[in-house]
């Protein structure tokens, strides 16, 4: 198991410190037994609750988040597990270790330590129920990609190209199939967070799918006291790998046996589960969350109508992420059809809007292995293009892109079109429109260099020149460019 | 001149019959003098103004709309233009002549004569400022276009790329250019009804613009009294020309001079002083106009959003024409800077989801010569794909395009995507989506055809085979395509 575990006695920090214990296995272990540890740095105490992994062995994960001595003293209902103490060392993290990703600034990500963050998600629904050969496929693939998020269902996904049965199942079930809803399957989880860490390793965020109703097992029909069990005991397994994202479900209003008063709940268990109050999120189907409930970290939208940014960053106040605009691909079904032109559009457009964007890839497969729900290979043209869209994003202002409202433009409607910082740094999609030249109104006496991107072609084409005030850059006639302004600094762009 | 005249004592139907009479020069006779007339078919009366053409010149004009004898007899006010009587024979029209356009079917043109019209226009407002030369020009260009109708402009435009000063105008000026309101410049008028008359030879609607704000001379902030004289005089002159439509404005709503309140006067202003009643509209620049109002017999729109299509014809239950989805081009304003790929896209979005669309062309030229606003030559691509799609109107169900609203596909969104006639005509446009097949559910033991249109290259491709029930068309993976199902009837396909 690549699980991260403390084998001396310390631990970096924002890694995952284990405590062991050996307990009872009689009984029902799953809901008999609690177990949890208060861990201490100096006045400061955070309790987490462990969880039964089967074969009398309990365990208490805990990320720390401070380098320094920490201590720790669990309690259990039964006396073998109840009362243990012990103490570790947190130490620096690695250069690779940025700690977990929060919200910053309103609208955008940084981690913990402070490094920025640019969300580039992709999503493989599946890719971890597929066995060890095609899911080591999928980490290689994902190692030379430019995504550093994965969108990934817990429960295995039933629907179009997705009819295999997964090696395990998150409840023990009998001969027939019937869920004992009451067991957990360790194998199953120990699986599952192996693959998370992997994605951690890679340095990849896990924005981990709780529910969705693409389901044959049952998993989408449980009752709600299976429902908060299965959440708490994915947060006490997870919650302590930094790259997790809980996002509630896929296309929630498409899960029938749940209301909407259910998801809040659901919500608020994982918001007081969570001892690390890890980013949560919930994807819709067709219709839109209220992402403007406080337990609602980031709004997750399924949509590519680009026109709705600017309101629903003024309702919610919160990151926008368009995870879902439609896939690269070929497939019949209208949602995974598009040319990777139009998804390197859909990118560029959203990120000109001030929101960020999701990928996904569905071309037909003799084998019915899609990247958007099985991983394994890319096919598609787009994540070279995504690659430069986020080259640019980091070599940007590093707070993030907000939209520009004010007019820079002379004749031309740049609403949801230019992001960046006013005064600094304008990104420009011209997207499917093709002038001859754009006529700009910048400050008069602040120096601008001047950049044309041609975001299909990955080119950057620097204009010669310093600009300011009234000026006209003259464009090749073509779609997909962006024009890229930045304020000189002391002869350097900004 | 060019303007239709009846040398004999013989009209065809919908043809111009004029009587001209010869009264005062003296005092100012557009404002003093009142000349109308009754045409009589059997018991039926039609009463019409008339109008002072200059050098004592009184003309009468009238469009039969019904083969046979009738008569007239004139009104004044002065007793030269009154009680003149004639008598004339209105006779078949020749083959090119189908009578004035109109609305059918709520959503649909069709002719007087019962021809289907489905209306593909082009946008050249001052083309009939621009002197002999240029216009010419214009109607060869046009003699050979797909273009069925022309919005123009009645007065001068002053806007970018439009600054030459026109040969004619509308009222008398006096050196310094102030105008006299009072009377009218009839050379202005002669040579503007000869250019309409051209388009109907042409068998071309001119889709008159009656007020614009763009504007030097003064035509965008007259007097409602003088507002009022002007439609009248326009309508007198004019409305006996079976191509005529009236748009009421261009960008109503960037007219500064005139509330909504004034709009709809001048509106109403209109709609009784003609007596044909012809198509009315107004066009919007960011505000839409309540179409539903009872004086409006179309939308015309200026927009890129097909969304909200459906809305629109259940709200006013009238024909949606999107004249203005911008423009193919290359100029720095952003209405004129598409591609001709995306313009002929947005007339396949516009028509598969029941409306119709327009086309203008805005590419830079040395002599600011663009056809968007001067007309002259055609430099575009999406002209002949324009053609191509009005063949395919043309070989639909006479009826029109309506948009259909049951589910044809499985695991796709077809609303505002197929157009056609339920159980008989799909016309399905896939635009930027390339799947590599779509599978249908029509109804079973109907046989129907299929064809795969692809929109860019012309071409049509009839899919070997009859179909029935749910069935797989494969497709190219590419976009801009079009699927065509035809019921067969009795072996042919309807």
């Amino acid at each position: 198991m690549a699980t991260p575990r403390n084998t001396t006695n310390s631990v970096e920090c924002w890694g995952t410190y284990e405590t062991v214990l050996h307990g009872p296995e009689i009984g029902n272990p799953f809901v008999d037994i609690k177990i949890s540890a208060e861990f201490r740095f100096k006045h400061r105490a955070v309790e987490v609750d462990g969880f039964y992994d089967g074969s009398g062995i309990y365990r208490v994960r805990f990320m720390p988040d401070t380098v320094g001595g920490w201590t720790y003293l669990t309690k259990s209902n039964v006396p073998e597990l109840d009362g243990k103490s012990g103490r570790f060392i947190c130490i620096t993290p690695t250069q690779r270790n940025h700690g977990p990703v929060q919200v910053r600034n309103t609208f955008h990500f940084d981690y913990a330590d402070g490094t920025h963050y640019f969300p580039i998600g992709t999503t493989c629904y599946a890719w971890a129920h597929q066995g060890d050969e095609l899911e080591e496929q999928t980490l290689k693939t994902l190692r030379s990609s430019p995504f550093n998020k994965v969108r990934m269902c817990v429960f295995p996904k039933d629907y179009p190209y997705n009819k295999v049965n997964p090696q395990y199942y998150p409840f023990e079930r009998d001969a027939t199939g019937s869920n004992d809803y009451t067991r957990f399957c360790p194998a199953f989880f120990q699986h599952f967070e192996m693959r998370v860490g992997d994605l951690m390793e890679l340095g990849i965020e896990a924005d981990l799918i709780l529910f969705h109703p693409y389901d044959r097992w049952g998993y989408d029909g449980m009752s709600s006291e299976v429902n908060d069990r299965y959440l708490r005991y994915v947060v006490a397994r997870l919650s302590a790998y930094r790259n997790v994202w809980w996002s509630m479900a896929n296309e929630f209003d498409f899960c029938r046996s749940k209301s909407m008063e259910d998801w809040d709940h659901l919500f608020r268990v994982v918001q007081e589960s969570d001892p690390y109050q890890h980013l949560r999120s919930i994807h819709n189907g067709v219709l839109i969350y209220d992402h403007s409930k406080p337990w609602v970290t980031h709004a997750s939208i399924q949509s590519s109508d680009f026109s709705r940014i600017q309101e629903w960053r003024q309702t919610y106040r919160k990151p926008i992420i368009y995870d879902e605009v439609q896939y690269e691909g070929n497939i019949p079904e209208d949602f995974g059809d598009i040319s990777a032109q139009e998804l390197v559009r859909r990118f560029w457009e959203g990120t000109a809007a001030g929101a960020y964007v999701g990928h996904g890839e569905t071309y037909l497969h003799p084998l019915d292995i899609l990247w958007w729900s099985k991983g394994v290979v890319l096919h598609g043209q787009s994540p070279s293009r995504i690659a430069f869209l986020r080259k640019i994003l980091e070599n940007g202002p590093p707070e993030g892109l907000n939209p520009i409202l004010s007019q820079i433009c002379s004749w031309r409607n740049t609403t949801n079109r230019v992001a960046g910082k006013e005064g600094e740094y304008y990104l420009y999609y011209l997207g499917l429109h093709q002038p001859a030249e754009v006529k700009f109104t910048l400050a008069p006496n602040v120096l601008y260099t001047v950049e044309v991107i041609d975001t299909w072609e990955k080119t950057i084409t620097p204009v010669e020149g310093k600009f300011q005030g009234a000026f006209t850059i003259k464009l090749p006639c073509k779609p997909y460019l962006a024009i890229c302004i930045r304020k000189l600094d002391q002869g350097k762009p900004v």
